[in-house]
């Protein structure tokens, strides 16, 4: 059933692992900050509260936390790991990355250290990103991290988008071999850099020296978002010779409910495939994929297949086909 | 000669190139702007001006125009580049990143778009991220753009590290195969993630959200700085059965004239092997050693030896090791 080509080899998931912090802001909050109802947020989004990081946390501390969970699950030890890839478009730090804050906090010597940006779609390019580092033979065991502290760069108050933004990180453990039964197979992963596109210069932009997280073009993000999300499934799909009716579980990124709801329908998905997080989180950026991953680890049953799709400002598409 | 692993395959930068802005900055401004003289500043870090960004210029309008000089000379069609991977620790925008400006700005529909950081072993790292590319089959044609605008995120009033900036970028296309007589192929190349050693989580900071660029520590990023860079050198050679003898060129990060002396000391070297440019741009981060490249690639003679190394604050460290 598949075709993954010479040198790419198998890569399992051993281990996933999310931090949600402590606060979260109900829709209510933005009827006096930015004059918005909660029915109206809720219906043109389904967010219906967002989580809020605590003054003291940052992109990197919430890295630290999601991995804290992981690391006592882990069936191997924390000094194997030889590759840890942060995911993140809100840094706290670029020098000292979020990748090189898990490695120092949890002190893995030995790890290669990067972090990466495709904005929304950067989880999955970190997957990618390790895809490769295992194919030349210099990881066998790596360590993602997604993390946004969106809440850092972006203004309460500003009508257009201030209202849908979560924070949190999500953490996968990966490795060649499938260790327990728990264990996750990574069929397939691709991105696609879409930066020529619609309008992917100006619809949505994280200037931290200039004006922080804007969105002034939401409707052309929405339009590219579902088509981008379903073709990236598709083609996905289709290359490993599946149906969209062999979909077990969807998790598509976590932007807005109502473009999930059209890219299951576009997929002709109607049983409740779609795991969602949105809707108590608000987006979570690159994370949103990981943690809902995460939440919902414990329900796939075996041989189940479970397509990951992300779209990401900028632009960029991405897909993962996993099979328990 | 070479020993690169089942699936590495081979590397080959066919072009390089790179963009410096018009504004440079001699040390005589610093004596008004932090106190110190320019005679003191070139002693401590060699260092007699610095390149500054115009108003209108930011890290990814210099990433285009680094790369605009390079689309003149590379042997293939922009639209074959399947994989454009930019490298910086200082964004302009963290969702619409340096590698999507330049693949919107050539119309380059097809390739794969992400951003690194690794602080200033961002550069390596990334053409490490492409042989990984390479090695899955995903990729057959690479754009690397390192560039840094740390004009935006430093204080020139900083009297710890105001003075040591510049801004800039570097360009490098990289295949599969030897196009031209003038194409440098990568003999190998290796990154380190160091956050758990000294005081890298304290030594030197990028927060964009919070007091932007800082080096609280220069001592201790000094000594660990001549320690990896040499240590990186060393085992790259010694993998690849040569000896510090055979380097016809050496490439250090471009961060002091001073660390660079110690570093090509301590391999031994004593026949102006260095390539250095900080004297002249200041230290341009990630960009200073693919610019170094740039501007040393018509020197390079056939079956020379060049060892690129890098060290970053996080910490990490790498080097290339390449062959004409």
């Amino acid at each position: 059933m598949e075709d993954r080509g010479l040198n790419r080899g198998v890569l399992y998931i051993n281990v996933t692992s999310h931090y949600l912090p402590a606060i979260t802001i109900r829709n209510e909050r933005y009827q006096c900050l930015a004059g918005v109802s909660a029915g109206w947020i809720q219906k043109r989004s389904g967010i219906r509260s967002r989580t809020r990081a605590c003054c003291h946390e940052n992109t990197s501390t919430m890295a630290v936390e999601a991995c804290k969970h992981a690391f006592e699950q882990i069936p191997y030890s924390v000094k194997d790991i030889d590759l840890i890839v942060g995911a993140t478009y809100t840094p706290c730090d670029t020098i000292v990355t979020l990748a090189h804050a898990v490695q120092h906090f949890f002190d893995v010597p030995k790890a290669r250290a990067i972090s990466i940006s495709s904005a929304c779609s950067s989880s999955i390019n970190a997957i990618e990103v390790v895809e490769g580092y295992f194919a030349t033979g210099k990881a066998h065991k790596a360590l993602v991290i997604a993390s946004e502290h969106n809440s850092t760069y972006s203004d309460d108050t500003d009508a257009q988008c201030g209202r849908l933004w979560g924070d949190g990180a999500g953490a996968v453990f990966i490795s060649k071999e499938k260790i327990s039964e728990k264990d996750v197979k990574i069929l397939d992963i691709n991105t696609t850099g879409l930066g020529p596109f619609g309008k992917a210069m100006d619809a949505i932009r994280m200037r931290p020296g200039n004006g922080s997280l804007r969105m002034p073009a939401s409707r052309d993000i929405f339009s590219n978002a579902i088509r981008y999300m379903v073709t990236e499934v598709k083609t996905t799909l289709k290359k490993n010779h599946y149906t969209t009716k062999d979909i077990a579980h969807l998790i598509p990124h976590q932007a807005n409910l109502r473009i999930m709801s059209q890219v299951g329908e576009a997929l002709g998905l109607h049983n409740g495939e779609a795991v969602t997080n949105v809707e108590d989180t608000g987006n979570t950026g690159c994370a949103s994929t990981t943690i809902a991953l995460s939440q919902s680890w414990k329900k796939f049953k075996k041989d189940e297949l479970i397509a990951v799709t992300v779209f990401g400002g900028g632009y960029s598409s991405g897909a993962m086909l996993l099979k328990k």
